[in-house]
């Protein structure tokens, strides 16, 4: 019967594979601790009217679906289930059209999206959503997660700037949600229904992009705090004032104290809390940055630097860069996600130290403190089994902080395989038992990314 | 059996209504041309908990519930249907809170947009949706209909604004979704795809509104054009600039000439188009208004004034705000709402002019054009059935060319009982159905507003 599906499959599209070498080089996101699947076979279609075909052939096979991008998620909704076919976009990698006139991009879903940014540059333009894995990270996978990334605190999220999307349905009918201009009311919004539905709702093949004019050039500012409090207040000041930055993060100290063991950033030891902003405002920046760096000062700053060119911008941003290589090197990293309203952050961060004591692991706390969305990371050896069972049991106190701090579990991973339990607890039963409908309204027969999102 | 219904309303909650000239004067929104049934009875909940209990009486008795904020609606949405119980928010009205730290708002849906906006002015942020109704409307209407204004051109619609519901079901049941915090995507978007969904899905009960810090002082340009083409690329240009006006409208010859014709405002009448644009920048806003008066004038403006303060600013703005009243005063007003790519709008306005004259009817162009969004508005005597009849087919005319021309039928206005007819070619098959399933999701008995945005 798996020969049966691959051979009717083979007779649809070209790219079809079955070698369990590479099959097995497909199973897995970015995610820790997820588990995958076996899949049957790898599929990359090259059309809208490929992917048509193979839902088809799926639906009436009754084989499952996991859509994939760039496999960079950290929650496992990409992730193979047994006896799977694995859908590709890989191949759908076609900018189809950038709009000056209209500020738009039309594209396919495989375009990773720092191709996509430069080629939007290149005529003056700027797409945004820049997660930090935006280098390899397809729109498609954007789109299935609704990625954030540093610039969201002043632009929005992947959301903010999909304007209409052609779906492929489980059936393999073909949908168009949405429209091209900037604004529509006509019925249901289906657009930001699929955006961040991690593939269980239907495979993108198509998404119009809203583009903005290419912002001006940046200057960032450091400041250092002796505590967590100074850091927080100084950030909720900047988001009061009326600048709108377009980055502004957090570093906490044990984050502080891995980066400066990693590489020597003359980072002392006693700093308690760091932010980081910047201003995109070309000549205005200067302006822009002096003024957060007077709110920072205000607000018991015990160093400030403001840059004055692009150079010592990137000088100052490293230490933000350093994280993940900084924390990795210290043992696995299970990367919480939680956000709350930024005035219950330092009740979070409080809160999160006294997780890390009770359960004997390792917590560092960085963060897109503009828009309340941290990162909370467990760091714990694999080796010890003990080790790994505090660290999940830190790792979901941590989002019952947050769900109780009137926040959310998952500001911009998603939640895939490794927060649906969770899940549960945030939507509660009513908004569970819709979900529930809305995914048998779209998938009828449970084929899309089956167990994702909802169990 | 009616009576009965009555009476059991009347042992859940106080207000109820049944006087049928009162219940007269509640049958209609400020639609033209939507018929409007008789309701069986109207009422007024307090609280969240009566409004659940209306709800779960209605489902017993299958008796449709039609949701009516301030009743400005344009389509329909608000009309009662045959035997309907009204459910008024005008009494859940109260702003629960005001959060400067967390730049939120948590409201009732009967809050008057404009009492929210000035409580929230006090505090010194902004709640910036602004649909012309804004002084009548409330912001439970406003989430229905997905309300834009103004300034969305800048600032994005309501949907843009609304972080979170709480929403009581058919069945009674309640749900909350979205989130306070800015970040989350934790689950499907049921926020999303209930804003714009008048009322068909649910009750709003009580909405979780982003803010932003209250924008500085703002300055107007108003520059004229010899045509239609020079004034729709000076607006692009404005759009391409990198400027973000908090305002960008323009008016077409027809609407110019009428406005003249009701108040002498010095306008030529050989002008064949004009712009209005804002920046609300503070000291900013200066430069701004000469970069933008610099660009109309490289595109071939006639004049520009440049206002220097709010007076001079006001004074610009007036042609805008006279557009309904010189309209209405020539006959019965059928206000279109198509929007469109940028790149379309030339072939839009020529394509409406040719609608004018091949049926014989008076058609205004004003609109939103920094958006594509703009307002045909089709004029006549409603004592004339031909003309009825044939501005009727002047307005579906027009809605063909906008979808021709890659837009939408509304860009604002909504669906109601108006556009429904409309709205099934713009969906198409498969997505129509989609919507019915979605519907089904939360409706299965089909009591939410009945007949509104689907047939």
């Amino acid at each position: 019967m798996k020969d049966e599906f691959i051979d009717r499959l083979r007779s649809v599209l070209a790219d079809v594979v079955d070698d369990p070498d590479i099959l097995d080089s497909h199973r897995n996101d970015h995610a820790t601790f997820c588990t995958a699947g076996v899949p049957l076979a790898l599929v990359r279609p090259t059309s809208t009217a490929e992917v048509q075909e193979v839902m088809r052939l799926a639906s009436e096979s009754r084989v499952p679906v996991v859509t994939q991008g760039g496999r960079t998620g950290l929650s496992g909704a990409a992730n193979a289930v047994d006896g799977c076919l694995l859908l590709s976009t890989t191949r759908l990698n076609q900018i189809l059209e950038i709009s000056v006139e209209d500020q738009v991009a039309v594209v396919q879903p495989g375009v990773v999206n720092a191709s996509l940014s430069r080629a939007v540059l290149e005529k003056g333009l700027f797409y945004p959503p820049d997660p930090s894995s935006w280098e390899m990270s397809t729109i498609g996978g954007n789109i299935a997660t609704n990625a954030g990334g540093l610039c969201c605190v002043k632009y929005g999220v992947t959301s903010d700037f999909i304007r209409g999307l052609e779906v492929v349905l489980a059936s393999g009918e073909v949908v168009r949600t949405g429209r091209r201009p900037a604004k529509g009311v006509a019925g249901y919004d289906l657009t930001r229904l699929i955006v961040g539905s991690e593939g269980t709702l239907g495979v993108v093949t198509e998404a119009t992009l809203a583009l903005r004019p290419a912002p001006e050039s940046a200057l960032t500012a450091a400041a250092t705090f002796r505590t967590i409090e100074d850091g927080i207040a100084a950030a909720a000041a900047v988001m009061a004032s009326g600048l709108r930055p377009s980055l502004l993060e957090f570093l906490d100290q044990p984050t502080l104290r891995a980066i400066q063991d990693y590489r020597d950033m003359g980072l002392p030891s006693d700093v308690g809390s760091m932010l980081l902003a910047q201003s995109d405002r070309g000549a205005r920046a200067v302006d822009d940055v002096s003024r957060i760096a007077e709110i920072c000062t205000a607000h018991g700053a015990i160093d400030v630097a403001e840059a004055s060119d692009a150079e010592e911008s990137a000088m100052l941003l490293e230490a933000r860069r350093l994280v993940n290589a900084a924390l990795e090197r210290l043992g696995v990293t299970l990367i919480d996600d939680v956000s709350v309203p930024r005035s219950q952050l330092v009740t979070l961060l409080r809160g999160i130290a006294d997780i890390g004591t009770k359960y004997d692991v390792l917590i560092f706390c960085p963060g897109h403190v503009g828009d309340g969305n941290m990162h909370p990371t467990v760091v714990f050896d694999r080796d010890d089994p003990a080790a790994e069972a505090r660290a999940l049991q830190a790792f979901g106190a941590v989002m019952e902080l947050g769900l109780r701090l009137g926040g959310t579990i998952t500001g911009e991973h998603g939640i895939g395989t490794l927060k649906a339990q969770w899940l549960e607890t945030e939507l509660g039963p009513v908004g569970l038992e819709l979900h529930r409908r809305i995914k048998a309204a779209f998938d009828p027969l449970n084929l899309l990314n089956p167990g994702k999102v909802l169990r």
